[in-house]
């Protein structure tokens, strides 16, 4: 064995135990009590957690938004990652009108190849069929190794939403095919109803970001989205779940036996709209938008039982020079928050406090990531599965800073957050890429990965 | 006095009791045992219901559609409306892009004031904004006497639908200014999804005219625009309810205590999309279009329990040859059913079958509509409404035939249905317009009634 | 005619009109516009509303209790009920063990002939099914004119409570007699678990009275009588409903077309369990005990819903030196509380601050329970009915006083509650029995009513 | 190591991969990829599934009731469930009116000391609170291993019943020490009743067993019990929930964020009430009584959700001769149906057939019961585990027969059932006990588990 982790307590979605565990060759070649190998290096873990990389399945980096690009590339942003513990990413290609779905993936792949230091893999988002070549183009897609796609209920004025009619086409054929349509659910027009009112009050703070996208707002879209893949008989992954009443629908749709999944989102769990009071509140706006204390608790408890099955980031921070051209117009804020680096520290320090387990915090950050998403080389700690492995503190310290932390962003929604517990160390296919604060990868260490149809 | 309809049983929304009931200057004078007047034209009841006239809610007389114009203009409709037992119609005059609502109205009443039998009403159906000039008009609609409005959430391609935004700014003015907003509630994408499929496969029958608008369809659009509704804090009528689903939203929001409304038809009552499957099926085909089984008892137990609060025909018929338009495409074919006749007598033969009382019949046929549209003259026998009565034998069997209906329409879903009970006179503001199978009123009788805000 | 009430506005469950009505022979003749008789006696009633005589069909007069007997006997119990516009009552009599149904009416009967000032009428108690002769009887019961029963599923240790086979053959046997199967549901083991462990920490004020019936308690029985009823396919009546869950659980059953009935009393209605913190604390103590706010509300929430349908009082005070036993055990004071007299006034006047409509009070205290108990000749303004008739002024204001009010009891709930609207005469069958605070009535005025199966 | 399984599929809650499983002085010593021991016993698994050996949460062995005693004593009962891949049982110890906790279960220790062949703990059952002093004693019983308990709704004329305050009394007192509560919930009045009347109709079946406890006398009480549960904020466990109502209330609480758990078993998932029809009915009549198709498709879609955690046996067979003495009265049927043997072969053909996964069969027949009951050395193929393994062919077909099978019983619920897969090695802390049809343990063998508080 080339690397041995001594006396850790391994942590899967199901159980933890104190064993040992040995790398070969990149992968987790052994779990045991008392391993040996001459040959080896020793890493001793006595006291720490011996977690799976996370599975950061909902980013944007380097997405052109809002006449700027998100400030994190392929390269910050995965450095950024691993020094968290996320060990792949999941990003968003977003397609280009008229373009076919390998071909937008194909183009953000060849700049993650250059730069990224985190594994990687891309769901499409679709914005146009072609005319139904699109649609034909699934399942090349799946074996290309991109099996889910995403679709907006919103952003009607810029021309990514999808109506009905061709979200039931995209999910009957998704359903064909086994693909994973992932669904961003806000209503378009309530939206800009309210939008158009605020403004012609006035009414143009962040928090006017908020009123406009409320609750229900998100709420309806969630309930119509569901509403479909039922009676379309199609499963369906809504992204980004940020308010209690869609939670409480995706609860009645899995208690009916529908195959409808839910991800949420760190600042959703963390954060209320009382973020948008702030003084620096702009650099929060994303949407949807973080909502009100009902829904966050609602998230937390969905989380519990299993009615949400993910945590990923939707990292797409902006710089704050940025944020501030919507200063006097909520509209011209680019929207976007980041927390690559902090969602898995983040969850974990929930699972210290016993607001949940850790393996619940490993099953919602890589075990179903993985298990959703196909990346069926990764998400366990289990012989076999690449040496993607975070060595956690659980007794560590740690209060993030924007100063400290890895992402190119000038800012971050967690500073001053402090965390019980942090990651010491992540390695990336048995090579450590962080130690203690020292970043020890470089671009191009990131692989490609394609994914394989869920389980 | 100037009539007394003696010895009948005088049947209100509450309650049945045998009196005698007295018309004076065509109103209801005094109801009594025992009432006596020497000048008064005495009709012996005795064994007859003394009902109210029923209000039809939902009709669309000489409406222009599909390249052609509805089989019933004002005089035909309700000649048949008199002949059945209603007594008042509230059509419905949809507006031209760029009208307003005064100027829709006063066309349609220009017409009917010529044309009409039975006392009218009109909802004005609002398909455009004019950029808010609309909007600016409700106030001077209610003074005018119109107190409700409908919006499509369907015939998009038509453009007659207005979107969920536009949905919600008539919502929000309407309550600040009393109106009821009534909507059509289908999804127009999924059904324009569902009819180009089945056009490319060749499937043109009016079976499929039903599978393009399935249960589901119609209840997207009525679950969503009861999220609206609740969540602006607005009442909603929904007309036409014809689905399970949407019932039972319907039942729980206003178990949540939100004033949501809904009516449906006898059509959807008593028939169900088998009626697509028949030779002559085109001649139903009418939006929604009738559904399953289970919604037709859904239907039934959520007017029993109040949840349905009125029934109303959507009276449009076309003939038979029109119909045969869409002969090799359901698409073309001009979409409506009739009913006008034959609704309060279906309703009334229920009672007799036991399935709900008389007062129930007479609740959502006459008291209801009355009272959510604002016709404080009509709907009851009481003293002080105007004597619009029918006296209905319960155990006068009828055969309903097009041939012998009053309804210009060549045709009619009700041939062959079998009525235990029928009207045997109608009485209009203390006239009788019909007499045992005879037709005595005259275009010009009837009245435009200026509606008052609900009570 | 030998009275006419003048140009009042009727009111009935349905609707409201001004009209005279005319008396005869102790029934309601005629109503009707200008309703002239010269030898009528006149009453002018211009302003005021005239509606049916309440049915308060919960009530114990001279009913032995924790070794007293409730402070209000038939004549005092029905002046009060009288003065404040009931002009019938529907009292409980307790069947002692091993009597039968008649002989356990009759014996009550007797007493109330004497005494009774209104109309009055029983249900009977079951205790004990004699082996199931009382079951047998249920026939001979019906015809007798009792046609509703009660039974407890709470007083286990004073050997009133029936066990749930014990209770599921009274249901059953009553749907095949066509009985009406009341209950006092609240859950005897859990209750005295609570006791005793209260009696034990020393607790023994009224609030822990509160503290050991508690809003579940209540709920768990209301919930398993449900599911019982439902599953029997046999009707329920479930008396004083007083808290949420269980209000919800009626609904529930409603929704699912099941024949739930559900009363409840005005204390519920307009006080929390406050009151047992008061320092007259004791002398509201009833069973169940008034719960807390979110209760009072829902209670509100489903009579305005119609899953209410019935207001009663459960008039059964007792004398403040009697609640002085329990000054030092809560077990010790006699539960019951008073209302017959501030019942009707106490709904009506919630009419006029708008919490419901003035129709809807009469459903509820007069339409409903002579529907529901077969009081066919009572409840509503309307030809052949008697003339229990209140006149009741909407603006005249009136504050209840214990010293003011005709019960035997030396305090009252209603103390200091101001009401806006009071009657001003009340008339049984034809005689004012009240006028402006005068009792006109005399003991043996009323009259036993047979009651009929419900409608 | 001394022995090394290689190449099989090892199975966890969370997943499966391809490992060799190492073990050492009776427990799992290495996971991994080429482990190699020269003086290991190497057996190779390649194509079989190792799994961790199942936890039987529900046995009733040597069970004296009805007269006599049930047919497998603690020799024949864990010899036949180490053949089917169960390797701990967790019996219930019955107290007797007066008898302590700890003094209950000793006396079955001792029992099985002797003649257990599999490990084995036991929850006690606990029918009489001796004045309190039982309560008293759980904190001592938790000390000693005992850290369940059980409670029946049911069996009132036996005796062995609590009321809803004693078990209101257990759950807090449980609570308090970190119990864990299991109830039978069934009503025996509504049982009582119907028993009497089939018997008095001379209707004597099997099929009379089945009616006289039919779906809604089981909900009733799982309803009453989770309604305790939630309203005293205790944990609470259903043992063998049969029915699709309770099974959907189990689902509602759970939703709502309450602790509580269900069990079902084997019989439930596979058979209905039609067993009773047949000519050896008898034999099947257990209570609560299998139920309906309904009830049998909600409890497998409440077990795929994770609303049913666990799946136990209940075994608790009589001979056939002690079966029918019940042939003229079911009620004198010895209740119990055997299936210690069948239970995780049915649930793992199951997840053959795609029924639910490997995985889920392991959750619920092996990591759940370990974690809910405190085995905390068992239940999961991961180091430092008890070494209780078992090889299963998911290739291999078997046909149930009671001939082949390893019960006392003379018959089986499961004769002629064919599985597709089945155990061909069981080992028990290290030590192989059954291999490919050769059962090699012998009593004495088992060993007591000391149980810790759940997890």
């Amino acid at each position: 064995m080339d690397v041995i982790i001594r006396n850790g307590t391994v942590v899967t979605a199901a159980e933890s135990y104190i064993a040992d565990v040995g790398i070969k060759d990149g992968k987790i070649a052994a779990v045991g009590a008392g391993l040996e190998d001459p040959g080896a290096r020793i890493v001793e873990a006595k006291g720490l957690l011996v977690l799976p990389g996370a599975i950061d399945a909902h980013t944007h980096l380097a997405m052109p938004f809002g006449g700027t690009v998100s400030a994190d590339d392929y390269r910050s942003g995965t450095t950024a990652a691993l020094c968290g513990g996320v060990t792949t990413v999941i990003d968003y290609a977003i397609q280009r009108k008229g373009a076919g779905i390998i071909e937008t993936v194909e183009k953000r792949r060849a700049l993650a190849e250059e730069q990224a230091c985190a594994d990687f893999a891309f769901h499409c988002a679709v914005t146009d069929l072609n005319g139904g070549a699109v649609l034909e183009e699934f399942r090349k897609a799946v074996e290309y190794g991109v099996t889910s796609l995403k679709c907006f209920m919103v952003y009607k004025k810029e021309g990514m939403m999808v109506d009905d009619g061709t979200l039931a086409k995209v999910l009957l054929k998704a359903k064909e095919t086994g693909m994973l349509v992932n669904i961003h659910a806000e209503n378009p027009d309530l939206i800009d109803l309210r939008v158009a009112q605020f403004l012609a009050e006035g009414k143009t703070s962040p928090w006017h970001h908020y009123l406009s996208r409320p609750e229900f707002v998100e709420a309806e879209a969630d309930i119509r989205a569901i509403h479909l893949a039922k009676n379309l008989g199609t499963p369906l992954y809504i992204v980004h779940l940020a308010n209690e009443e869609g939670a409480a629908a995706v609860t009645k749709a899995r208690d009916e036996g529908y195959d409808i999944i839910a991800e949420t989102c760190p600042q959703y769990l963390q954060f209320t709209s009382d973020v948008y009071k702030r003084e620096d509140g702009r650099n929060f706006v994303c949407s949807p938008p973080i909502k009100g204390e009902e829904s966050r608790n609602a998230l937390w408890d969905a989380l519990r039982r299993g009615d949400i099955s993910v945590v990923a980031t939707d990292h797409c921070p902006f710089q704050s020079f940025e944020k501030d051209w919507g200063k006097d117009d909520f509209t011209k804020i680019p929207n976007g928050c980041g927390g690559i680096e902090q969602m898995y520290p983040y969850m974990l320090s929930a699972a210290g406090e016993g607001k949940i387990t850790y393996e619940k915090a490993v099953e919602v950050c890589a075990a179903n990531p993985a298990r959703l998403f196909g990346c069926t080389g990764k998400g366990s700690i289990a012989v076999g599965k690449d040496a993607d492995i975070v060595l956690y503190d659980p007794a560590l310290d740690y209060t993030v800073t924007a100063a400290a932390s890895n992402s190119n962003c000038d800012h971050t929604i967690w500073e001053g957050t402090t965390l019980t517990g942090y990651p010491v160390q992540t390695w990336l296919r048995g090579n450590l890429v962080y130690d203690r604060g020292e970043f020890l990868g470089k671009p191009g260490d990131g692989r490609f990965i394609r994914r394989a149809l869920r389980k």
